[in-house]
């Protein structure tokens, strides 16, 4: 008898195994959990595994041991409103008429007929949640609610943009345009619920940002979802909630990694409790590379040229890791071109959602998550900057810099505790650089490979009769307008 | 009946785990294999973990994610035999008396007094053998023989010393210093066993030294073992076997990146063949950075300034990825200050060995490998060049560089297909760089922090006092005399 019951017990687990085995293969393949964490402003050196530190980063060690880090992944502008522009619609930013860094009365916002990731995973059944800064237009008619959330707590644009002194007090002098600055608001949906007015204040972003995200884990658990967590961290002012103070012995930025790192790690402890670690792709990037004209406050390139605003690889080139079991294999590295305007056609086939019915320019990267052998979904990719100025273009190893006037952090002493340095423009010329051999972008050989130089120009004109390029006084066919702001 | 033969056969199971738990962990502990495999010019930014592309390294990648890579590891001197004497004997190589690239004819060599990682293990019980590049003496009394090694296959110092122009064609011309060098032998134990003399003879290296590599293993694997596979690749001239050629997508260096990496996973799946892997400490490292004159033909230093031959970050700083299943956890990334000097105290400590009775400089980071909280073995490092130059000195995140003649690549168009570019000499001014925020090392702040620069200072001083520093005409007290070679 007992036996018998030993023969049972061992066909009653093996209907469960199948069971359990059906139940879960359907919505793993189809309707996985995603999870964006987005940093603002933080650069391609700054997580230890890209060189950063002393500060250590253990959770993003983890998470890029657990699955695959990208070493030559794109933000898709390197400055905050186009970038964001770009990871949600799967966009080059100017093909939508993004650009810059928004500020609280700009009359532009991302245009409500673009799709985002929110609105495709939503209709595919999808609970939509999003936490953090937004900076897409900072009314209600273009808050993220309007844009695919089911719910949303953060700031609107970014933390700087208040009337607040470098040094954390009140601006009194009123001939000072950021004194202009409305006051901050922290927007619960639609609605502002409380005004951020001091560096305290700001110091509690990131924890409140990782509780909320949490939250939303453990309330969707049921699945499906797809959190959008966008840190307004370590975009200056930079702050630091109390447990995190003097912790890293790398200074006010190296106690803020690790805070950010934490959040990244209580996310994905999240997770583990909630027995989501294998059905969910969790994504981490940076909209942009650091901005290092705020010195000690900022972070590093880990010795790439240049920083945020900037289409040097400082300013563009960003950390990214993904992590997704069972999906994903463990501890790859991944040096193939990939883009943040990538995630949306990825994330849609993952999903089983529609891709948007307009055009965009992302590529499906699912064969580099999966590792398949000789994967390139994306030969090239192009660094727009400014309104629409088309200021280089990467092919393979090869990066064509055209004549424009940019960003420089060289030969300036950089700022300090929360003061900025000096970030002139300067005129650079044509320029040829082999990044597989000079990432650091010190070495024009031009005159070397003229060939390469042709081939690279005839794909940028591709662009520039497309997407256009004020460089060349090139309007294009295919961009689309933003979405109109009115002030009341 | 079943029942009780049930419990006898887990009591017999359980004393066996008892009895293997017991015979594993004296050796486990005390003895573990070590395999220490060192790259020729190899750049911090080649392997795809640290930026390199778009060939791929799985190898290491899966190497890292099961281990320690390190992201502030330094080579003891950025040129060839410096190096290696410093990797071998834990001193910091002035103080050895050893100093750059030794010529074949060099009239120096490695002191036999000097004790030598094999040594150390040597008396400890390990067999120790070596495959691949040697340079620290080229004659039988200073072979890796007479210096603890029980078994020896390589080259005796770089494979461009032969007297071979760059196009692989014999030198014609007697009056090139190049065609003056010996044949370039291939040794076995102390005697030469073929002469190198072609590109051909050198495509076969990388494959002959793995070979010799795993069959080492497969001898010893009763244990324990101590391996030194120093690769000549990929020194210039580079060449790969027949079944790496054009398979990367990344040219000749790109194929060569591959073969090495297959180098380490033919090393890996050797050792996980013998029953060996847990018991193993593997460690990856290269001698200085790459000799970016080549161009193509050399690697890069992920955007770190200057190459091989400076000491600047590009020339000194390496990749090091470290694997001990059990003992290292899997998937930490270190920030912290290390160097291939450390590795001699570190594998003394691991393997039970006495330190040599000469000073050494190496200091025991086995509490990174472990990941302990806080662990800080080394808070500082020189580095030295030339003959005996101080050139700079880093604590923490602070580098103050010395006033000195430094080799640059910059504003040279490099080297193509196996001809050098320049690399002149240019005056380096007094500098304090940040490498936290500024690991490019392009933002001189001496001006900021003085009271950094006098603190640097002083501490450069004791390092002047002792092994002395030529740039201030200061002899030091504790330099001991290289090994003096009598030329037949």
């Amino acid at each position: 008898m007992p036996q018998r019951f030993c023969m049972i017990k061992k066909f009653l687990a093996a209907v469960f195994c199948l069971i359990a085995t059906y139940s879960f293969i359907p919505q793993k393949e189809n309707k996985p959990n995603v999870i964006i964490i987005f940093m603002d402003d933080m650069g391609y050196g700054d997580p230890a595994s890209y060189g950063g530190g002393p500060y250590k980063t253990p959770n993003l060690d983890r998470m890029a041991a657990q699955g695959i880090r990208f070493t030559h992944f794109y933000a898709a502008q390197a400055v905050c409103s186009a970038s964001r522009a770009g990871l949600l619609t799967g966009c080059y930013p100017n093909r939508i008429g993004i650009h810059g860094a928004l500020w609280p009365t700009a009359p532009m916002a991302l245009n409500n007929d673009e799709e985002t990731i929110a609105e495709l995973l939503k209709s595919r059944g999808y609970k939509t949640g999003m936490v953090g800064k937004w900076h897409l237009g900072s009314k209600p008619p273009f808050l993220p609610l309007q844009n695919g959330f089911d719910e949303y707590l953060g700031l609107p644009y970014s933390n700087d943009m208040w009337p607040v002194h470098y040094d954390g007090k009140p601006y009194t002098d009123t001939t000072n345009s950021r004194s202009k600055y409305p006051p901050l608001p922290l927007i619960e949906g639609n609605n502002t619920i409380r005004i951020i007015k001091t560096l305290e204040d700001q110091s509690e972003l990131t924890s409140m940002y990782t509780e909320r995200a949490c939250k939303f884990i453990r309330e969707n658990k049921k699945g499906p979802f797809f959190l959008y967590l966008a840190h307004s961290m370590p975009h200056v002012p930079i702050a630091v909630s109390k447990p995190f103070r003097n912790k890293s012995g790398a200074g006010l930025f190296g106690d803020l990694m690790q805070e950010l790192d934490a959040s990244v790690g209580a996310v994905m402890r999240t997770l583990e409790e909630q027995g989501l670690t294998k059905n969910t792709l969790i994504v981490f990037t940076s909209d942009n590379g650091p901005w290092l004209n705020y010195g000690n406050h900022a972070g590093n390139t880990g010795g790439l040229r240049e920083g945020k605003g900037s289409s040097w690889e400082g300013g563009q080139r960003v950390p990214c890791i993904m992590r997704w079991p069972g999906e994903i294999p463990a501890g790859v590295v991944s040096s193939e071109i990939a883009s943040t305007i990538d995630l949306l056609p990825t994330v849609a086939t993952i999903c089983g959602a529609k891709l948007p019915a307009k055009k965009i320019d992302g590529v499906n990267i699912l064969s580099l998550l999966r590792n398949e052998k000789d994967a390139r979904p994306r030969d090239h990719f192009v660094y727009y900057y400014g309104v629409n100025n088309l200021e280089g273009i990467r092919k393979g190893k090869y990066k064509l810099v055209f004549p424009h006037k940019g960003r420089t952090y060289k030969n300036n002493l950089p700022g300090y505790d929360g003061f900025p340095g000096a970030q002139p423009n300067v005129d650079v010329p044509l320029a040829l650089y082999d990044l597989s051999i000079d990432p650091g972008e010190t070495l024009d050989v031009k005159e070397r490979f003229p060939e390469v130089v042709k081939e690279l120009e005839a794909l940028a004109d591709t662009y520039r009769n497309t997407l256009g390029d004020e460089l060349r006084k090139m309007p294009g066919t295919e961009r689309r307008e933003p979405g109109k702001v009115v002030m009341k």
